[in-house]
């Protein structure tokens, strides 16, 4: 038989079931004992009465322990007087299927009594609570959306290696690994991988995996790990059909999230999840630096010209929602030194965006330069020599035109439910100074 | 607009149409010349006659490469006469949007005229191989019904960390990477993360990711780096739920897969997809070898007693198939001397089985131990120390009885079109002596 989920037990009124769920309180009276079982959807009074029919499920409660997880049959009463959803289970038989066995280090129900790393250090308590939970089905939704929707699109899902031969794009930000006596690396991003099915003839690709980054930060929306999702797709005619496609992707997902969980997100996070309209608005770098100017008196530190840094993203928001009441934006034409050799330039101006969302970077999109010869002249502009010569092989022999992007799914969680940080967001945050649990 | 698939042409007769596509063919003869542009979908002519008006398009064509990519407007006629679909394309536009720079060093469209290294070494032209990218879109199929069952149960998405502090559960085989001047490892499987979800209270949850083994294996089988479906979930009975289970999900997917590729595997590949009867058949190890000697005079191997090898898996398939005419069969009962110390026992009998299809083993599955004290103890047995002490921390406060199982993505994708090796199955396969592309 199938669990019943909490949330559905009024379908249940004066029947016999079975109940399984973690004890949330127990509260043993003269003359009565209550506990609290939770699940996933929700939690349930369960009632025994003081008296010499229930000696026996008087002992297995009064020896319970809090956070213990239990088996209950009995009978589900409609019962107005208990608080909790105006029902109770008077129970003929309980089973402790397994003992907290103390006190818990981590009082998971209140983030803030305890530090960010000692919750992570006991993250499967943390992990408890009804938020974190509340974080892991909106994610799902969300991720499960994205792929929905590429899957209606004929995309074709791939799963790249994350053990590569060469460092790929940048050498220094990479791990090393020990492989057989030799030296592997950890892949920093699908790219030259989707690209590389594409000119194998797959026209569309996705993929959801881990990425690795040896960085050594610490801000609030850094990882060594994380979980990207990544687009590729052929025959675009720009970098514009990139932006459309991302839009509609986006549009679908976080429709999907609002139907599905919107509500319970405002009641427990606080926050309107709102579907985006179309098109987003949509601004050159330079014409966005002049209404920072303009509008608030933001100039551009000079190493950053041609590009972003994380205050000029944060006013790019404020100013698009004060002017168009968009959380999202495009920024476009950024200088070719800014931006990885792959991407195509058109004059000079790589064809390509970052689109922003509530202040922050969410993904790097473009078309990719297709054409061999360019190619090269564009990895020798960027001193890149032996490591991307397999990847340059890829062109030499036919290769649609094709652009992409790629999102990270903690990223786009944090910023949906904003819960400030990368480490209030991962299932397991990994930085330079945690690995564990 | 969106781009035209080949396979829907025949809805486009006499419209001008826009086609892009790979250059599959150039004939150039005294009076006319012809082209086949493919897509993933299919194959179509492109008819240019020699003519004063057409020798913008004849000198393009002349100077075309096959395996360039183009985009030809022009309108589709239909036409008898032409073998291919019985349609043509009289192009008034062509355009090169790739040019193939040379005579591929790889002729894919046969197999057989390279070694698996050569096209291991060229696998992005490999992978233009018609079956190669149908191989891609049942994978597709298939990992995504898989989900859609998950996510249609309830279950969550998790994404766990590849990083990983300690080395689980063997040290071995566990691939180390320099992190920080520190230690890190790459993840075997997600075992301990996927438990630790469900002490967390998220009943059940699903990853699919990569999956990292040290092993100096050359098998047929093995890869250093594969895609694994895992899968763990809540408040199960026994390892009889795991099993019932997994039979549905797999029945659910090999159904999506026949419905929409059935016809062309068999075209291409020569093989009949059997979407299974339940129940799959179930046997212990002990029966299974009584019936391996009773009928074929195989004997186990004495080191591998409570155990299955390679030789028992291909007998135990060849048996169910003579039997009962089944591809799967479910092997329990293995020695508890074999089986991971998290598996549950009962009076010392591992509470897991291994799925076998197709004489390969696809699947280790279990009841996992969720009680704290029996789960030190199995630990202590297998001598397992420091490593774990973090993993046994999570089940010191309560977890739900639970079981689950973990499928290799690629390994199925293998023994569903029987492509015969690992090599002719990932997208990009990963051995102790390959790392590249």
């Amino acid at each position: 038989m199938k669990k019943i989920y909490f949330k559905n037990l009024k379908e249940y009124f004066n029947q016999e079931i079975t109940i399984e769920g973690f004890v949330e309180s127990i509260r043993d009276l003269q003359y009565v004992q209550f506990m609290v079982i939770r699940d996933i959807t929700g939690k349930v009074q369960v009632t025994i009465e003081k008296n010499e029919d229930n000696i026996e499920l008087n002992n297995i409660v009064s020896n319970l322990t809090v956070e213990s997880t239990v088996k209950v049959n009995g009978v589900l009463l409609e019962n107005e007087k208990v608080k909790l959803n105006g029902m109770e289970i008077i129970p003929k038989e309980i089973i402790v299927t397994s003992k907290c066995l103390g006190e818990l280090p981590l009082n998971y129900k209140d983030s803030k009594s305890a530090t960010i790393d000692t919750r992570l250090n006991y993250r499967f308590l943390d992990l408890r609570n009804e938020k974190n939970l509340l974080l892991f089905q909106v994610q799902t939704c969300l991720v499960n959306a994205m792929r929905e929707f590429c899957i209606k699109e004929n995309f074709l899902e791939i799963h790249t290696p994350k053990l590569i031969g060469a460092a790929s794009e940048s050498g220094s930000d990479v791990f090393e690994v020990g492989y057989f006596g030799e030296k592997a690396y950890l892949a920093q991003s699908p790219q030259f991988y989707k690209q590389m099915a594409l000119a194998s003839g797959m026209e569309k690709v996705f993929e959801t995996g881990p990425v690795f980054r040896a960085e050594n930060s610490n801000s609030y929306r850094h990882a060594t790990e994380f979980t990207g999702f990544d687009i590729e797709m052929s025959y675009i005619k720009s970098y514009v059909d990139v932006m459309d496609f991302e839009e509609e992707i986006l549009v679908y997902a976080l429709s999907a999230v609002k139907e599905k969980y919107g509500e319970i997100i405002k009641e427990l996070f606080g926050i309107e999840v709102v579907v985006p309209t179309r098109p987003f608005p949509r601004i050159k770098l330079e014409d966005l630096y002049k209404e920072l100017e303009a509008n608030y008196g933001f100039k551009m530190n000079f190493e950053d010209v041609g590009d972003m840094n994380s205050e000029a993203e944060k006013l790019a928001s404020r100013y698009v929602m004060e002017k168009y009441g968009h959380e999202f934006v495009f920024i476009t034409d950024f200088s070719a030194k800014k931006r990885a050799f792959y991407h195509m330039r058109e004059n000079g101006i790589p064809q390509g965006y970052d689109l922003i969302w509530k202040g922050c970077e969410i993904t790097t999109g473009a078309q990719r330069e297709h054409r061999y010869e360019v190619l090269v002249e564009q990895a020798k502009e960027k001193g890149l020599g032996k490591d991307v010569e397999f990847y340059l092989e890829f062109f030499k022999y036919g290769c649609p035109p094709h652009g992409g992007f790629g999102l990270g799914v903690d990223r786009i969680t944090m910023l949906l439910l904003e819960t400030g940080s990368l480490k209030e967001t991962m299932f397991l945050f990994r930085g330079p100074s945690r690995l564990t649990p």
